[in-house]
């Protein structure tokens, strides 16, 4: 039975992107502003081009390789189809595509912004959002039109094949994952790649120009200021924009995946059919993710405001309305999307513990526990990093006795914010799980992310605002331009950290998903630490985020010092460029950035790819499970850690723009205290921008590789090994001293469990003899047909 | 048969005590200096005592609640003697007397070592080293004669009784575990103290003498001078006494339950016999700890210099010369123990993998992998921490641009780091577990810990110099006394970083055998995070070091401010304290310190003891077991960074003292680049004295409180609870569907695994009604007698 429902998602993705192109010619409608202002903006766009092509070009090599690799494990494993490698190049492009859609966007949208807010706020936040929703359906549209089709295109090659549907459906997802892992690996570069860039920029702009020099942010003498500008879009927009496409892709894959487990359970019980093409379970995902989208769209025409006046509390308020419509929507929808296609009760296996029966409404339960964490999660979040609350009134306070007590209270401040988000975070994982087992954490997590265009477009308006005051200030527009742009700015650098503390979640559960999915795909019995290896493993997957971020830290450490005596030596160099007689040669600043974040995002993206590789080969894969696990545990805490310690300090900065009170004194702007924060924020700048971002692609790719590469470790590769690691002596003995052993096989693509129970003992019913079983593959599968005959 | 193997670590004990006293009055008997130096060490002497009085009265009242909770466990649980409670006692006497001893010599030594100072060097090594060698062996003889003289009391009262070997020796262990758990709460209380106290008066001294008012280190205008030196001897010595005492105890105690199983493992073939009261393998660990305080003494002859001109790499290579001596004495030693006191070939069970004949040369092996990886963990350390190496150039270097690019290097650095340690960390387990099993993972970090006495006299005669060029700073003494001490302090300092390095390598596998024997004592078949409840608990212990941390240093800072303003009032409101005529009130800085150190350590402290049992009593065992696992993980990650990046920063800062080049440019003290490092030194002196070494016993205590209450959690309540608790559904499906589903049962005290394979269908061999299992512990127990009876 062919089921149209897959049409659905495909609709709602192309009608999002059709609304990004009215958006968009609507954005470039607007008045670019005068000259120097236009002239400004092309310097960014050209240099955020410019990294961008150099970036795709690199990666084009790693692409290459990458395909030959996954056409050599297609060729290996049955189940893996060489499909996969158009899927991979397809994700990798999408994402590409996706970062730049964005990007493009929102270099024309900063000086129409600035333009904007010369006349006034609300129309400056009209283009500012506008661009951000650009670029939110955009990555939103392209995931999950990407997913549909090929979807659609994988069921319609395979699932008409010999086999069951469950072996032909695994089939398909696993090409799918090529999708997502193009999708992942190129996110991973980008943000790296971003981040590495944005705050080389920054760093070396800020020490000379800030704090040396002394003049103000994005200063026209200052020569970092272009690289600053477009580290702002390749960092903040083009890295982030492939980020969230692929968490995007990730979380619904996983959310598939698991869906066929789901089939596979019930279809124990005789012949599993819907009104869906018998998968259901399997569409959910992407059907909902699709709605998200049609929901984000409503969601934009409620953010604006009216009054010219309104400060960030209104602004704020304003994206929230648009945020929870398009949420509660969503949910709304979910709910009649659960009732209508999946069974009303469902049999799922609960690992250790059996087959359960299940309520369809448990899995929007599990839906709900996953908006509830996600949001109350945002809400620890916020706190931690918000203006004026304790934590970063703490690190003001301690900035009065120097950079040395604001560094340890920001560190503090990190470290303690992983507390509740941890605690929440395991509730969910609990929660979910026990509402509806693993599918459940999986949609949990989509339906975090069902509303990503959303998110997106809140989460991209902060950085456009942000370079719309880096044009008005450049272009020496008046004040009240730059004022208005930095409450764009604040609000924007608020929603920034929430979005961040939503993303980490989501990406935490996603995680999740694809290690049961990987679990279930090798045909493991489970993760158990107490086997050495597996811990030994554990321990070095938890080394893998620390190491990550300390590469991250050091290539932004290292490029910013190339930065800084550029930028020193241009000051002291050129003649007149204090005065604003000469210029500065932005183009030198450019340069070190990119090949600084080219050079650097090699290393960690490729250990990120290759170690699980290494691992599973080596070691099998119950460690390879350990090492996913144990990336997943430390990168989730290094990701709160920075993410927040890095807003926290950002924000202490921040407070003495306005003043804050520090023993009974007003202390403002340029006092010893202050400058205690500037340097706070500057080591919070690469924990926030570059190497706390990344811990989130850091644990999905990894769980994605070990799922791409789970065939090949077993379970599925051919009918003798399918037999042969199903096998698991359970107990064993010395022979001589005649103790029984005791096997248990699994029955491929059927849950049932056959026991043969083998005594060497003369009183056995089954004598056999132990050695045997540990000879050659062949000579073990011999034995089993014989042990299955005399059981018979 | 009775045994008098444990009459030798006794005596060796009591020799390493006897030792110590011989060593304690030839330090007293040394010159103690002129008035002024005799004055300053009994203000040291005061504050210190005085504030580990406060800290024992406010532990006496933590030491009462624990013992009642125990004495509660006691009577809940049948294999937990309420004999728990006095071990328990006595493991806390033990560790404050341990830290005690420590802490008195090391103050009468460092004014006798300043006056020896005055006039060689070699005399002033061998009263520092004299100090460090009585709380060497102070430590381990305590430790040693504690632990042998329970266990032989323990075994007294409890192996005559009926019931197995293995019983009956669970219920010593379980007992000795008491002292292991007073120990290391202790040793937990005194490091958070220790550590906030010496850091905030540390902090508080610095930032306002040297950085603020410039004058030198130890300068008597200087308020918070005397409450520095008193923290270096209430951190750096107590702390570290109670903490290595903890060590030494947990590490032994580990080995001693493993070697139990390893008996019980072997009594399948038979009954286990030897010459050594039939506990052979339970013996040995303990035996070679006694051996290794004998090859102590003998290193300690070997350490001294003869060349009154000699320089930190002399000093270096005496100090080494005992070491290695010392070590290698232990190797042989061990070589024969090992040979005499284990069975030559031994049956073990491999989890998953079941029995194995393993020669007990592996053993000796396993220990070798154990000193062979901890050795390279050192010098792993000593490279990331040392003056003149990459990693502390690279921050020197980056110290140019100011204070956030040195944190930035610094970060970088602590967290590059641990990348060698985790591999090599990662490899010591699996190599030992290879070679021998837990018991073999337990060795390995009991011949780590053997030489305890020696590398304690090592760690500890660092602070007693650092010490004594405080004294002689203070009394105004020649510049030629400080230049020494400054040899032997420097010296200290390295050592002192490759003591962290090994620490961390022994508690981290000291931590794995603790986990193993839980694993074991709650008869659970592995934690496998495959279940959601487990892996939601492994994030949760992984949250529990970065918190751990984060409060300790916020404590340091909120500390080290009060200290910071407490000094800058006096500078300002004591007339003539700059020009030396008005005289500073020390007494307030101890009293901030004193308080600040009380105050703070509880939370922490109550955290890492009561979350486990929470969540031991909340989720079970297993779940329990995947908090240990994150707790572990996380913490030996958190500790390796917070250690080396702490050492890298202190050192990048010395580098100044010589002079270092940046950008071809000669750069000294004072300078700006020399500013920023001291920033990143006040960055790093919580994170690698207070923070960084208490992960150590956070992750031991975590795991010993969890093998406290693993009797609690399943295995050994009741006759009911154990035959309950060891029967796992295996695989259970519908009851509809006909599917069988498999019961295993484990029988108590002896391996063999009985299996029963029930199924509902009418092929069965037992025809068994699923839904029985799943009632009340009785009913469960009917059933089982009603499947044994049918099966027999």
């Amino acid at each position: 039975m062919e089921s149209n429902m897959i049409f659905v998602p495909i609709a709602l993705a192309i009608l999002g992107l059709l609304f990004m192109f009215i958006k968009m010619a609507w954005v470039k409608k607007q008045a670019p502003g005068n000259e120097k202002m236009q002239e400004i903006s092309k310097s960014i766009k050209e240099g955020a081009l410019a990294f961008l092509a150099a970036e795709y070009r690199l990666l084009v090599i790693f692409v290459v390789i990458a395909s030959l690799a996954l056409f050599g494990i297609s060729m290996i494993v049955d189940t893996t189809s060489w499909m996969i490698v158009p899927a991979f190049v397809f994700g990798a492009i999408f994402s590409a595509l996706a970062g730049n859609i964005g990007m493009r966007i929102a270099t024309e949208a900063n000086a129409r912004t600035a333009e904007a807010a010369k006349t006034s706020l609300p129309q400056a936040l009209k283009v500012s959002f506008g661009g951000g929703t650009v670029m939110g359906l955009g990555v939103a549209g392209l995931a999950v039109l990407g997913l549909s089709l090929f979807f659609m295109f994988f069921t319609g090659q395979f699932m008409g094949n010999e086999g069951s549907f469950y072996d032909n459906m695994t089939i398909v997802l696993e090409a799918l994952a090529g999708f997502s892992l193009g999708a992942e690996s190129i996110a991973l570069f980008a943000r790296v790649g971003g981040g590495i860039y944005t705050k080389a920029a920054d760093v070396g702009a800020d020490l000379v120009g800030k704090v040396e020099a002394g003049i103000p942010e994005d200063d026209p003498r200052n020569p970092a200021t272009i690289a600053d500008n477009v580290g702002d879009n390749v960092g903040d927009v083009a890295g982030m924009g492939a980020d969230l496409f692929g968490s995007y892709v990730a979380t619904v894959l996983a959310a598939m995946v698991l869906g066929n487990y789901l089939i596979r359970d019930m279809s124990q019980t005789g012949q599993f059919t819907d009104a869906y093409g018998n998968m259901g379970p399997i569409l959910l995902p992407i059907v909902i993710a699709g709605v998200g989208i049609l929901a984000s769209i409503i969601g934009t025409f409620l953010v604006g405001i009216k009054n010219n006046d309104a400060k960030e509390a209104q602004v704020q308020k304003a994206l929230d309305l648009g945020n929870w419509v398009a949420i509660i929507l969503t949910v709304v929808a979910s709910y009649f999307l659960i009732d209508m296609m999946l069974p009303s009760t469902m049999t799922m296996n609960f690992f250790g513990e059996g087959a359960k029966q299940i309520p369809s409404m448990n899995v929007f339960y599990a839906t709900l526990i996953g908006l509830a964490v996600g949001a109350l999660i945002s809400v620890v979040t916020a706190y931690y990093t918000s203006l004026g609350k304790k934590p970063v009134m703490d690190i003001v306070q301690n900035s009065s006795t120097g950079a040395a007590t604001n560094i340890i209270a920001g560190l503090a401040v990190g470290m303690k914010s992983t507390f509740l988000s941890v605690v929440l975070f395991a509730a969910a994982i609990y929660g979910s799980y026990e509402l509806a087992g693993f599918y459940g954490v999986a949609l949990a997590a989509s339906a975090m992310m069902a509303t990503t265009a959303m998110q997106l477009a809140i989460d991209a308006f902060g950085p456009i605002a942000d370079n719309a005051g880096g044009v008005a200030e450049m272009s020496e527009l008046e004040d009240h331009v730059r004022e208005r742009t930095d409450i764009l700015d604040s609000v924007g650098n608020t929603t920034a950290a929430v979005g961040k503390g939503f993303a980490i979640a989501s990406a935490a559960l996603t995680a999740l998903a694809l290690f049961a999915a990987y679990v279930t795909f090798t045909g493991i019995d489970g993760i158990n630490i107490f086997k050495a290896d597996v811990l030994a493993m554990l321990f070095v997957g938890g080394m893998i985020p620390v190491i990550f971020s300390a590469l991250a830290m050091k290539s932004v450490g290292k490029a910013a010092m190339e930065m800084v005596q550029e930028v020193r030596r241009q000051f002291k160099e050129i003649p007149g460029i204090m005065e604003g007689t000469g210029t500065p040669e932005y183009a030198k600043c450019v340069d070190i950035s990119t090949k600084a974040a080219l050079k650097e995002m090699i290393l960690p993206g490729l250990i990120t790819i290759i170690t699980p590789i290494i691992i599973g080969l080596l070691f099998g894969a119950e460690p390879l499970g350990g090492y996913m696990a144990g990336v997943c545990v430390s990168g989730v805490m290094w990701a709160i850690f920075q993410n927040n310690a890095g807003g926290a300090w950002d924000n202490a900065k921040k407070s003495f723009e306005a003043g804050v009170m520090i023993d009974g004194e007003m202390t403002y702007k340029g006092s010893d205290a202050h400058k205690a924060a500037v340097t706070g924020d500057t080591v919070g700048d690469p924990f926030k921008d570059t190497s706390g971002p990344s811990m989130n692609i850091l644990i999905k790719l990894t769980c994605l590789v070990g799922l791409v590469i789970a065939p090949i470790l077993g379970g599925h590769t051919s009918e003798t090994a399918v037999a042969f690691n199903n096998i698991e002596v359970i107990q064993s003995a010395n022979k001589d001293s005649e103790k029984k052993i005791e096997v248990r096989m699994k029955m491929e693509g059927e849950l049932a469990t056959a026991t043969v129970t083998i005594e060497t003992s003369e009183k056995g019913k089954v004598k056999h003899d132990v050695k045997k079983l540990k000879g050659s593959k062949a000579e073990v599968k011999a034995e089993i047909e014989a042990i299955k005959a005399s059981i018979k």
